[in-house]
């Protein structure tokens, strides 16, 4: 009998998809070219020659067994090692390699990890906006999803609002820093007030309130921006991580939960995401994956191209009288909406071509998301049509 | 808060883990080759040349891009394409591609199947002896497993003790032919008997029981044996496969669940697995991985060696006196235990340096698993060892 819960699930079809299928349609007839797509969070440059060089060394050098062969159930131990070095170099970290599970992506890490830290009927937090896959990772454990209310000066953490949703059935509290959709940067002192809040009300409720940090961005940081590492701060921080951005790998599904070495149940947990993974299906990334990753972990894309892009509209939206905040790294920006209905907005704004995302369903109605992971001659052609849409539209600014 | 379920899973070694340790640290002893290790079902050969030259042809030829980018969520239309040609031309079916979704493997594969037909609280019927996984898997999605308990004489199905434990709450029943532990393929006769009875039930309590197949070694099928394809027989099947066995690449986590087309709901099964993915965090499997595999997807690895292992061991257990079905396929045998209590005499046989493992675990007591999954000099070494454990264990038989 077909679960009727899953198949209800299937009439939402996501505001950012019907977007980006208007846009496949639309440059049907006038060419794709000519639709500035400003939809979809899909990196646009390509992944580094090293791995696929790595790939190829490895299938001349390796045997079939030892390369196609099951990796441990907790995880190819080159891979864990070379993640927990390079987090020790560059954060000042002590992680051991019994520290460092093995994902598909931030997906997987984000499923094991809330599943490590909470039982169903527990809530778990996440601030405004927010990506809106963590509404199906969240309640597919069972747990349920409080909404922070955003911080719209500077899209950091609206720490009223926070203090007051805090209760003692929060069991974790999930954030994405650089941040998707606002393309913003949680300061030194954003992080250290929530690590400070969190101990209080740890030591409140008598248990530790889990931080699970996803950082599939990370690497994507702007000229002279600072970008403290969470887990430094605060001590039951379970870190999220994706390759899929920084190498462009999207497709190849992996990334990893690192524990904090400084929790005393780093290595619990990494053992109980085994078990997790028993009941999911999700039984770890391709152990060729595993290898090639670990050879070019220090390496990324030539992600300079997405501060290019972003310089570029950061520019003209002040420009052209938009309310937004600078993005510190990411491939987002987030202004405010030239009118209070930010559908409507996106709306008008598709007769002049262009793809924005209205920010209702990132919990942040009356603001907008634009995705600048393109081609940079295409964001500068778009800079004509943005300027010709406010000044036809809202004329009277 | 640490979830404290998956923390007091841990605890629990399985026998098939412990055993597997035990011939490691007595290979450290008298060296790995002289322990006749019968304990784990990894497959010993290698995968095929072809999957490695797919592999690297993909990255001369494609884009990092169309290689590395995200798979559509319902997979890469070039393997679903594959695997659904493959079935048709080899089993007569229909199956279009929109029927196909890939998943990490079998464990990836019955993850969503069960999910997609069953609801928390459920039962989901498995038939003694079966794969000690199925318990996570099932337990995993919040339904009950019901265990029909062993047709000791031919390890085909049970059905007067299935009829008996038929329920309206069994929403999905869960075979596996070529089966693990026991080496036996599910005749027609069977397949047909368990169809029609699943049409009969479904009839009286006004719903679809589904059928899931696990089917990860279809491929490895002995001489002159028959093997039925269960979807030709029953409507309401999901085809749970892995290319672990066949292609000898268990590490690469490729697998896909085929809805059969017969069932009017198949594609909407496959739409309800995407969903289901974003609960549980696997999001599909790795992309390069997907595009090799449907370059190989009628190959195996030289799976011949299987056969002759299985010949080699049948005879002389046979020539011992043990009870035993001839296995049909996969690389398992399940004789009879030379005392009621299969436990003890796998602790008897270690003395000769002979790993097997006692089935209480498949919830079979009084019999034991071989995996002949090693080099067939080994094979042929052991059966001395073999004998010599008979004969000053069991002088009286």
């Amino acid at each position: 009998m077909i679960n009727e819960n899953y198949k209800a699930m299937l009439g939402k079809k996501s505001v950012i998809r019907q977007l980006s299928e208007f846009a496949t349609e639309r440059g049907k007839e006038i060419g794709y070219d000519n639709v500035f797509d400003f939809s979809l969070g899909n990196p646009s440059v390509a992944a580094p020659e090293e791995f696929n060089n790595a790939m190829k060394a490895l299938m001349d050098e390796k045997t079939a067994m030892e390369l196609h062969g099951y990796s441990p159930t907790l995880g190819n131990p080159e891979f864990k090692k070379a993640v927990a070095d390079s987090l020790n170099r560059r954060f000042g970290m002590t992680y051991k390699p019994s520290d460092i599970f093995p994902t598909s992506g931030a997906a997987g890490a984000i499923a094991h990890a809330l599943r490590a830290v909470t039982v169903p009927g527990d809530e778990v937090m996440v601030f405004a906006p927010f990506f809106p896959e963590y509404i199906p990772y969240v309640t597919g454990t069972g747990a349920k999803i409080t909404v922070v209310p955003a911080d719209t000066k500077a899209f950091q953490i609206n720490f009223e609002k926070f203090d007051k949703l805090l209760n003692p059935n929060v069991k974790a509290v999930l954030i994405n820093t650089p941040n998707n959709p606002t393309g913003v940067v949680y300061s030194e002192e954003t992080i250290k007030k929530l690590a400070a809040k969190l101990e209080e009300k740890s030591a409140e409720y008598g248990f530790n309130i889990y931080l699970i940090s996803d950082e599939p961005y990370r690497e994507i940081i702007f000229d002279g921006v600072d970008n403290p590492y969470p887990a430094k701060y605060y001590k039951y921080t379970l870190t999220c991580y994706s390759f899929s951005k920084s190498l462009s790998l999207p497709g190849e599904r992996i990334g990893y939960v690192a524990c904090n070495p400084a929790d005393p149940d780093s290595e619990t947990i990494v053992a109980m995401c085994g078990q997790i993974s028993r009941g999911t299906g999700h039984n770890c990334p391709a152990s060729i994956i595993q290898q090639a990753c670990a050879q070019v972990i220090d390496m990324t894309s030539d992600l300079s191209v997405y501060e290019k892009n972003m310089n570029l509209l950061y520019d003209e939206l002040v420009k052209l009288g938009f309310e937004v905040v600078k993005p510190g790294g990411t491939f987002y920006i987030f202004p405010k909406a030239l009118e209070d209905d930010a559908v409507a907005f996106s709306q008008k704004a598709l007769k002049y071509d262009l793809v924005l995302v209205p920010a209702d369903s990132f919990d942040c109605p009356g603001y907008f998301r634009m995705a600048y992971c393109i081609e940079t001659e295409k964001v500068e052609r778009s800079l004509a049509n943005l300027r010709k849409f406010v000044e036809t539209e809202y004329p009277n600014r």
